[in-house]
């Protein structure tokens, strides 16, 4: 979360334990981490826990890791070849609705090496340069 | 689009004559804009455009205004009230997964005037200080 915030980036990368990309978080799903299940389910019960009782809360996810947060299903993954062009990327980016595309070297074997991670304004930037 | 990648927003809020706040587009619904209708309903013909062919659309897009672009269908803007807590923030940004909530005044009479943004920087930075 630091990383996020002192970076100001849209969103998380997470790789894997040999570098291989796994999962993409958006910031608002970052967000989601620190909104106990029982406010989830029920959203009126967000305006009774007070700020203190939300720092409480923060203060909990201290030594916390990604790998305890990250929702068991088959994780949201937008990647890419890297000879994959600014129009695929844009169109891949708008279709996802995600701030972030992995780059990943092309493996039949699997999930390939993680090369890279374009974000919107990234993209923008280079079709602005046009 | 400049004001985006200048300022590594994660989206705009779009205002009204008046001020009042009427949409809020993720940094990748900006980047929709840039994508033909034709590649949005039928995305392998991303491929076949090329990098001079995807600048010239690019090129295209100078002097056309974001009312152009907008969805005509109702809007999407998560807002919310001043007097919200950061975890009411942080729910609501969870849920609509959203990066970027609009503080709303409270007004009976419609949309209220806009008071700021908050964006999952933000709420996360306020939840890491405690």
């Amino acid at each position: 979360m630091r990383l996020l915030v002192e970076q100001g980036l849209p969103g998380l990368l997470v790789v894997g334990p040999a570098g291989q990309p796994f999962a993409m978080l958006p910031a608002s799903d970052v967000v989601r981490t620190l909104v106990p299940g029982y406010i989830q389910e029920d959203p009126v019960l967000a305006a009774v826990i007070d700020e203190p009782h939300a720092d409480r809360l923060c203060r909990a996810l201290a030594g916390r890791t990604l790998a305890d947060r990250l929702p068991t299903a088959r994780p949201f993954l937008p990647a890419a070849a890297p000879d994959r062009t600014a129009m695929e990327l844009a169109e891949l980016m708008a279709r996802t609705r995600s701030p972030l595309i992995a780059i990943v070297e092309r493996d039949a074997g699997g999930p390939g090496r993680l090369l890279g991670v374009v974000t919107a304004a990234h993209l923008l930037e280079r079709l602005l340069q046009a």
